[in-house]
């Protein structure tokens, strides 16, 4: 007898169905007792009717079973369906206590983070652990559907390289053979060459891997990387343009394929209106303005101004989004293009998200001269460039990109309280298992 | 005026175009001259009418330039149309010798591996090494969506971790803050613990890393490795039967979509009909009778009898793919199912294609006890690895997977010399760049 999946069971009404999946639940009620079993798509509602003949009271929860039964309609069942159970038969059981119960809520469970982590994989069994997985895989198909339509190719670069692409001394070193490498701060100048290799759009989705010492509950130091870059463009707001589509097509997806999700962790689709563009400058003026910010000196947002500017987009563009621009030339990486109204100024941006940056993005150099120049001015020398740098030699045209931190996008899209938990093996300071 | 893409200039005719991209070639023939461009979707071909005018030979090839004319019908251009050129502008010239020439066959470039990766991304300006990774990503997107459409999460797991999976010593150590951890060599405990974790079924396109010391045309260090573990199976030729339909939907695909690079490399489609299963001692049999080797303590194919046993599978099923199952234990890691019918055997199996194995799979061990044994028995304590075998104590499903080489799928389904011509930036015993 062929698997009915949970979700399936309210289409098999007055059927047969075999159900395979875990006990997640049993309520013996005296004259009734209830299972709840769990499988990839959900909880499926079983009644055992006469519990003297079927004792399911001592089955141990977790095990993987075998429910068979008969669909009948219940209005009072979640989707308006149940099986009444005529045999559940556990195939393997647990053969060890459980670290803690899957089947109540986050909340009334209180673990700590590393508690959760530390049992990864059984934490996840736990739908409110499981959820953003499930909203990060859609925001990945969505990034990658929405590129492949306006002429994107799908690319996967190395991630062992023979030097840094952001700069500074951020990067784990790897012993290669005789030689020393280093994890990939970003696919940053593979991405570049690939579009003056001719492909002009390329995306990708891939790890990227930062040494920093940060121990904060946005930080992690590998990362899902998405980025994009494109050849040709008029301006870096073409870059930015691009964005707007691809975030308008995840509204539209996680409403359509993800509302279990999003209620089950009470969480919000963002609210996206005209995402805004609002340069650097003007960002202070209005948190000075509007938010009584003492702002003598203030060269970039702090948290607090990252989470004002975004109260202010919310309230004057609807949109829970918003494109800060025009970041100066001293917080940007060399290879962003300068502002040609302001030589201490750039065509860079990031993207907020309710209060937090989750995309950096420019347009970026395409001269070859321009971009050693660019180099030297920051003290390094071109000549350690040169395989990036030889495309620049070629042809290159005007272009830019961005990248989106995935574990990030999804904990702001789920108000998540730790990015760790849109992490499956999340890497920190300490972590490197499981 | 709006950019027209080569591609799209055929359905153009009689009407004004610029395109942009860059100048493939020029061909200045006194009366009349010829200016080929290239952008991402291929070539067009202009005609200059009056050379005296307008004086293209002068033009530097590679240049980026914009081309502005009138798309007329020409039944002797390759799609049947070109363009009347009224003005061809240089926007960006090169400003060195280019290295090579990427308007010529690689046959006639005839060029070493070693100076076409040297020059990475100028020689993907060659439409002929840039095909590969049009194949390549459609071999990606056909495997996603195959298994999204079968309910398969996509997942990305950690690429630093504590241990290998795979045994033996071919890791990559990386300085991990105060800790050594290494490159990992699969995502296979990690695909295994998610199936365990609830999701049953997970996907994951992500690279590999082995510390292997060979120097052959089919081994890179560092491979795009297009994973999936699925629970709930009756039997491991479950997971061959998934993989049989990845391949009808790629078939299908590449013809629709990949032609053109499938008729620019001389390359052929695959056949697939039934994909046959061949147990090992089956296969060994068949190389001794139909073959004549010399089989005498032969326990796996030799490259020469993965090439025969292709070779009877084409003839006899059809198929240029054959799948060789119950491979010795001896020759499986620790977690691979034992075959039920034979304790030195396995329920793992190998998929050859045109003669080289381009999947590994087999129905993996559920039971916790009998996967600690599997580790005691290969000499290895299952204490140290805990964080894998845990979610085997809360009930496992039996369940199974594979692993596809990207690269040397797309080596063998274009006949490629050199799996590095089908990745981007290739990492071997000497090369970390570009």
């Amino acid at each position: 007898m062929q698997r009915t999946l949970a979700a399936e069971v309210p289409r098999h009404i007055g059927e047969e169905v075999r159900l395979l999946g875990w006990l997640h639940h049993v309520r013996a009620l005296g004259s009734i007792s209830f299972v709840i079993l769990r499988d990839r798509t959900g909880l499926a509602q079983g009644v055992v009717l006469d519990p003297s003949k079927l004792d399911v009271s001592q089955l141990k929860r977790e095990s993987v079973v075998e429910v068979i039964g008969t669909v009948k309609a219940e209005p009072q069942a979640k989707k308006g369906a149940e099986i009444v159970v005529r045999s559940v038969t556990p195939l393997i059981e647990p053969v060890a206590e459980l670290p803690f119960e899957v089947n109540r809520s986050r909340k009334k469970l209180n673990l700590k983070i590393d508690a959760v982590l530390d049992h990864r994989a059984f934490s996840l069994r736990n739908p409110e652990f499981a959820a953003p997985f499930r909203v990060q895989a859609e925001v990945v198909r969505t990034f990658s559907d929405h590129l492949r339509s306006r002429g994107f190719l799908e690319v996967h670069t190395s991630k062992i390289v023979a030097a840094g692409t952001e700069g500074g001394t951020a990067l784990f070193p790897i012993k290669y053979f005789e030689q020393t490498a280093y994890l990939a701060q970003s696919p940053q100048f593979y991405k570049q060459m690939l579009v003056g290799a001719g492909f002009e759009r390329v995306f990708e989705v891939g790890f990227v891997y930062r040494a920093e010492d940060h121990a904060t509950s946005r930080h992690i130091n590998e990362y899902l990387s998405l980025d994009y870059e494109m050849g040709f463009i008029e301006s870096y707001t073409d870059v930015m343009d691009t964005e707007r589509g691809f975030l308008a097509a995840l509204v539209e997806n996680l409403a359509k394929n993800c509302p279990d999700e999003f209620e089950l962790l009470g969480a919000q689709l963002p609210r996206l209106g005209t995402v805004p563009e609002i340069p650097l400058k003007e960002a202070v003026a209005i948190l000075s303005r509007d938010y009584g910010r003492d702002v003598t000196g203030m060269v970039d947002l702090d948290p607090e101004g990252e989470r004002q500017i975004c109260d202010y987009a919310l309230k004057n563009h609807g949109s829970e989004f918003v494109f800060i621009s025009r970041y100066p030339r001293s917080a940007r990486p060399f290879y962003t293009m300068p502002d040609p109204e302001d030589d201490e100024s750039t065509l860079g941006f990031d993207l907020l998200f309710r209060g937090l940056e989750v995309t950096t993005g420019s347009q970026r150099i395409h001269d070859y001269q321009m971009l050693c120049d660019s180099i030297r001015r920051i003290g390094g020398n071109p000549d350690s460039f040169n395989f990036y740098l030889e495309i620049f030699k070629y042809g290159m045209p005007p272009h830019g990109g961005l990248a989106i931190g995935a574990e990030r996008l999804t904990q702001q899209l789920l108000g998540l309280g730790n990015v760790r938990e849109a992490s499956f093996f999340p890497r920190d300071r300490f972590r490197i298992t499981p």
